[in-house]
């Protein structure tokens, strides 16, 4: 299991599958960077200057819209994960 | 539906019909990007270094007047959409 | 209405009619951005990190000076304005 | 009246007639920019994050040096002034 | 022993032996940068601009995922260690 | 008399008079500049976001080690001062 | 005696002997700069925007490991010092 720090998130990319107009599917490679994934972890939130930890808006499950190029590609017992935080993220689809 | 975290905003772009002076309706790329979006969903609020949360001073149904080149664009169930920070928006229209 | 958000303030520029030396009146693109303008709406202010809201010093009907190239153009209802962020006001003339 | 917002101060030039070694005095433009001016005029002060205004250390009538370069040039009355910031203050002469 | 301030913390790298696909193993300057680290001693923590110290997540003996490049590299009793800040160090492996 | 605002201080360069392996006093744009000075005047201190003035560590008549290159170099009543913040000061010579 | 300001410490360079492979004592310019350093005097901590004094957490004695490059070099009383930040002190070695 990965528990992210802070106001860090981690969250499995949603991919879906993706064809030209004229109905080859791209490779990978050709393909646009994801921006959407799902909550699979989620950090205890980030300290405030006074003190206070400020509970994160996002929770396990959640289906997040997030910033192209945002975050760190992580592999972990052989599948991959984003690891963000929450400030780049965008919204949440619910 | 689209739930934007913190202080963003989601918003749908108002765009005019636009013609030249000699009266030619102007193909997409030609004109120049919108300034005008109607707000459809709304975060939360950034929390401050105090641990307080500030609500939005914009609500749903708003028009607004927005910063030129602002936000990250969203294909929504089939919409477009503009993910914006409430402090990139200048004015309510009302 | 245009409804200034945060910090902000919206302002009528204020022209004086420009003449050269030589009494030759001229054209816009020739003159010096405006330094002048006329408070017409002003925000409800900015929030501090103790979750406070500072109010605007500045009122509507105003004549402020302001740093030349600061804000952004607004176009609303035929008539031309510009958003500023109070930070880019310098004075009040009273 | 020209009233500076918040932390900044209207101030007079202090200009000394300057002459080069062999007694020609120096037109304008050969001398070097004004460290020194008179206080005319001073802000309320800016607001810090604890939401409390900050009220300056100069006052009205002061003779003070500051930061060459520093500030802005204004023309009111026919007469010629700079807006600084008070941090752009370094002493004041007393 | 290495008692890291504030909120860094000692680590030690983790490892795994190497081998490309044909099975040679890649001498060192070859490998890319390890990722995960074992924590072998923890600071006391940031202190906010409140006055107050922030204890760390992360405690001895976790197993941690950080950002490549990250850290200070030491060589302490003939045994290499990474000191980093918490910040950089991006989920706990449990 | 110059009275520092803020967290600034007035010093007097303490230069000691430099001779070369050979015994020769260097003019004076051959030296380095100097590193040590004697606190003539202290301002009344930074004022924090929290609202409170941070009172000086350094008094008059402290003499000191501070940063090269810091400050602002002012002439008063046919003297040489410097400027300084007080975080450019390093040290006190006590 | 040097008594450093807000949160620096004043710090004895600990230089090993240190010889090539084939055993030759490497001149001073030769030799990496040193990582490590003994406490000589520490200063009174920095004041946080709540007007908090944060003490040091080193202390006279302390050995400890700093980021290369940090500080500045000072020379007193005939003898060489490094004057650092508590923030680029890395760890304590005890």
């Amino acid at each position: 299991m990965l528990k992210p720090l802070g106001d860090r998130v981690v969250i499995e990319l949603v991919e879906s599958e993706e064809k030209t107009a004229s109905g080859i599917v791209l490779p990978d490679s050709a393909k646009e960077k994801p921006q959407e994934g799902k909550v699979v972890a989620v950090g205890t939130g980030r300290v405030t200057e006074n003190g206070e930890r400020v509970a994160l808006e996002v929770a396990d499950g959640d289906t997040i819209i997030f910033s192209k190029y945002a975050g760190t590609e992580v592999k972990f017992e052989g599948k991959e994960y984003l690891i963000l935080r929450e400030s780049d993220i965008l919204a949440i689809i619910g």
